[in-house]
């Protein structure tokens, strides 16, 4: 039986929780970040926080080994005198969403081999992808998110301006953004691209861009330079 | 039974004719665009060959109603001189993948009501999805398909290029891709944000663009003020 405590009470530690009450090889406890005066020993803490948070709480524990869930916070940050690592699950988690931890990255970093087995352990009980990451990759990761993620959100942001401004059902363009996104798991990006930037289709680009707003205009001049300079 | 004529042998083309074969009610024949002396007569013909060639195949058609199958072409631009059409299918079309007519979203337009009767039977005996877009609806469409495809697509390049120069599997970040697409099928894009942009989170801002190259620090920091300014 491995003892796992969580800290924290956002979406990562709930639905961290509810994932390991399955487990029967595992206890998990959930504890409150404000309530840190009576923390249970446990194999494994696990500090559920924002950011900002991170190094106050750490500071705070006194268990053997502690690890954060963050993406751009470095190992090093953690302020316990004890072991460090990290649990970064990289996926977006909303309340109401059901998580498929099957589907879901962990990506995981420790100082030593045998926290690393822990670690590994506990996230296999849950998880299908685990991967060792160290503190530099996951900063690239969380960047790389970033763009795939936030940047990709605000292009289908723009399209729906786009057909709103006109009046046509956004819906149409569901199935090729689900595509797209289908697409790059048998193909590389830089492979499926298709379109008038690749393709250096100046007319089609000039009548798309007389039909933008000005900010719609430079967004759309920086992405086909981007795409026809292959970076 | 209904006759048709397609012409051109490109994908949306034989993709076409594909999917008709299987249509009892529809007689469908494929000529080669560069073989336009002997047109069978047809109830629709259909020109699916590339936007440059458009103007001319069509000036060589003398059946009762042409339809062309392309996103920025307008309806005028036909020149046949008996009656015009659009059937455009918004998705991208790959020569060996396998095509779901009844995922794909048929855009008509036609000048008249009955030749709209017509060409809606035609879309409906392969497809599911059907709307009435006129040629500036369909020209928004097009741009929109630009931000979405083409433009999400190099987010996905970039996120790529990060991972390999630092050496971190892209295939961490396809879960959150299908993810982020998935999203907005339940959630505007504009609620389904989120991320150091449109938390406003300047120091993880600042991290990210120290890792990045100059042209992709400069896509960062435009699309990051889009992503603030709502726009």
């Amino acid at each position: 039986m491995i003892s796992v405590v969580i800290v924290g009470n956002g979406n990562v530690a709930t639905h961290l929780v509810n994932a390991f009450s399955k487990v029967d090889a595992i206890k998990a406890t959930q504890i409150n970040s404000r309530d840190l005066s009576n923390i249970p020993k446990a194999d494994l803490t696990i500090i559920a926080v924002s950011d900002d948070a991170i190094a106050e709480v750490s500071s705070k524990i006194e268990n053997s080994f502690v690890v954060h869930t963050s993406g751009s916070f470095s190992i090093e940050n953690l302020k316990n005198t004890s072991n460090k690592g990290v649990f970064y699950m990289l996926q977006t988690f909303s309340k109401d969403k059901k998580v498929n931890f099957a589907e879901i990255p962990f990506c995981l970093e420790t100082e030593n081999g045998s926290d690393y087995k822990l670690l590994e352990t506990v996230a296999k009980s849950i998880g299908k992808k685990i991967y060792n990451v160290n503190s530099e990759q996951r900063k690239a990761l969380h960047v790389a998110a970033v763009f795939v993620n936030n940047f990709t959100n605000q292009m289908y942001k723009i399209g729906n301006d786009i057909c709103d401004e006109h009046k046509v059902p956004f819906e149409i363009l569901q199935p090729l953004i689900q595509e797209t996104a289908l697409k790059i798991e048998t193909l590389s990006p830089k492979k499926a691209q298709t379109g008038p930037a690749i393709r250096n289709d100046k007319k089609t680009i000039k009548n798309h861009l007389e039909l933008l707003h000005k900010e719609q205009q430079k967004i759309y001049k920086l992405i086909t330079k981007s795409i026809q300079n292959g970076n």
